[in-house]
């Protein structure tokens, strides 16, 4: 049974201040919640779930101690932020990452110039995720980290990988000396030059407009993904750019 | 002015038995139509946008024989597939690629083994648009190639580059003795190991499932992108592991 007190608590956390003033996102579908719940990091301070879940998730939680709801699917239809709920709803504390401006890990992290797409964000995430980057930078008008789409399309990646927003002036201040590669449609060619540095800002652009004139000022190299002679696109994906660029990122 | 006909048929292409019955497909935002207006491929039958929109493309329109109709905003939400109408929509012909199952271009080509979100399918095509892929196979259950969320993400490409629904098994047959590579969870590693070759058929299995194992028994290299020692996530995203080894496809 959901009161109209939880109902109305987790759709305020569909917006963004108030997410921000509690410190919690949502995390949905069978998938995420599990690993969620699995340890592989994040707090989970409720779960709103239909009873198929609760009967097969029976085990692991009881050895946890969250406040378990059983819903039925026309009310987690209600509190979701999908359009075909999947099963099971986490209300999810923020991940306090140590505030960390000098870049961490000794390796590339991103910069992200206004990336726009929660999906784009969320698939940023995860690529950082699969390749060890430590922590990712975004322009104040990047899409919020905890949107649910940005939370889905990362895969759990939310709780994984840093996210910050600062200017890129900013952060080339807190880290004097670095290589601040931007990937731009006229650059040096990335891939067969091996321009990748293990350790350095690798700024990718907004989905439509690339990188602003004041951030594209500030890199020291300016790079680039050859396109094939036959090759008709005019750009590829932000993130699939930034998933090629960060294969040839030192391991 | 937009008649009760018109607007009815529009609506019957945004599924996909009317789009196939009728070899016609929607394209929408300006940026999109512009850019088939301005001749890089496709076929535009008819043209619905609003008046600011055709102010600004006088030029264009006064070239091309094409029947325009001017709509208003809440017209042009009633015929929009998407949550957001972009000014401009337009009816376009399917193009009609030779049938080519022998590979084109002698280039590797994708076969995508069950791509489900249009997302991932549009993203393909315009990564294979990029690379210079010559053409993307895909299984009877993948997404259709003319949903309007394919269109829309595929950027343009879905008019460049040739889609064809096909087994695998087909497909090989059809072409004996070529490379069959596949991305699975335990392989090779197809970066440093530069695995990709000039020619050959490179298998995306689906978002969840992964390869089907009667397509990954017909694989002869089953190769990986390597996660770095220090990552969390359980895989990369379908389009971005495309992109990545697309980007090792030897030019």
């Amino acid at each position: 049974m959901l009161s109209q007190n939880q109902s109305k608590h987790i759709r305020s956390l569909h917006l963004k201040k108030f997410r921000e003033a509690e410190q919690l996102f949502l995390v949905e579908g069978d998938k995420m919640v599990s690993e969620l719940l699995s340890g592989n990091g994040g707090t989970v301070t409720q779960l709103y779930a239909e009873q198929g879940w609760l009967d097969r998730n029976k085990s692991l939680l009881s050895m946890l101690k969250i406040p378990v709801f059983e819903v039925t699917a026309s009310e987690l239809e209600k509190i979701s932020t999908m359009v075909t709920p999947n099963q099971v709803l986490a209300v999810v504390q923020m991940p306090q990452f140590s505030p960390n401006l000098t870049l961490p890990g000794r390796r590339t992290c991103f910069y992200l110039d206004g990336i726009q797409d929660p999906g784009n964000l969320g698939t940023i995430l995860r690529i950082a995720d699969w390749f060890g980057i430590p922590a990712v930078y975004c322009s104040e008008d990047s899409a919020d980290f905890y949107n649910p789409k940005v939370v889905q399309s990362s895969m759990g990646a939310i709780v994984r990988v840093p996210g910050w927003r600062i200017s890129l002036e900013e952060l080339v201040q807190q880290n004097p000396g670095l290589p601040i590669l931007g990937a731009v449609m006229e650059g040096e060619n990335a891939l067969e030059n091996r321009l990748l540095p293990s350790v350095g800002i690798l700024v990718i652009g907004n989905e439509g407009k690339g990188i602003r004139p004041h951030n594209e000022s500030l890199l020291t190299h300016r790079i680039y993904i050859p396109r094939h002679p036959n090759g008709g696109a005019e750009s590829l994906n932000a993130a699939v750019a930034a998933g090629i660029l960060s294969a040839f990122i030192p391991f």
